[in-house]
């Protein structure tokens, strides 16, 4: 699959998410182009603080692999990764993130912080900002509709 | 149970965690002094990125609160919080950390980076270094067995 394809694949697992009242992020990752794992936000479903698309993702792809260590997958996922996520990036010591909008309340890679600028015991490749207008239109469209409001596109 | 208390059970989790062939962290979550959830690092053991005591403990708060909000819990654990777990932290808007022995490598409360300093929409409040021996001992006698030395105290 394709860099395209697979963040497509994440904008779907989002819309999972907003169908079902959650904040619509979806993550999936990938190795050698062939898809692994997948999650999406649950937060709310699960009544889980760790509910998020990423943890999922990467509690799957764990699991499929036999291995908590990811050296060569890729994450793909909708949003810029919260704290916690990116802790968890760097402790399954994933290649690369791959990330659409960005985060200026809690993103972690480059809005409140970059976290892996410190100098841990790994640092993953980034890039931000693929698929961003797809990516940040969900969100767009998910508050807006939280405030009774028509979706607005910025 | 006192904070004492609270934190020596945190101390025997860790130890099943050593006994288990684990980096010895253990975790145990409190309300009003009332213990509320464990967990003990397994990453080994689960082959699992996110296998972090404090991860464990606070998705068996969850669980059992019913919620994913702990504002009123406090988080009791032996090893300075990973930027996993600090972001764990925050995610859970837990009350407040209180934990034992500096982690210089991954710590992100305090020793790579304070991560809570950060414009987050929580801060908690932080306990460093409480029984800070015991929790370092922890790590100074599996490390040193690692290493196929009798254990040194520092």
């Amino acid at each position: 699959m394709t860099h395209r394809e697979l963040m497509t694949r994440a904008i779907d697992l989002a819309k999972e998410a907003a169908a079902a009242g959650e904040v619509p992020v979806g993550a999936v990752i990938a190795r050698n182009g062939e898809l692994i794992a997948e999650g999406r936000n649950r937060r709310e479903e699960n009544q889980d603080a760790l509910g998020h698309a990423e943890i999922e993702a990467i509690h799957n792809a764990c699991e499929k692999l036999g291995t908590w260590r990811l050296n060569d997958c890729i994450l793909y996922v909708t949003l810029e990764p919260c704290p916690m996520c990116s802790g968890a990036i760097l402790n399954a010591r994933l290649k690369r993130v791959v990330y659409g909008a960005y985060d200026l309340k809690a993103g972690s890679v480059d809005s409140v912080v970059n976290l892996f600028s410190y100098p841990y015991e790994h640092t993953p490749e980034i890039q931000a900002g693929f698929m961003e207008k797809e990516c940040r239109e969900l969100m767009t469209r998910f508050f807006s509709s939280l405030r009774g409001r028509s979706p607005t596109i910025e």
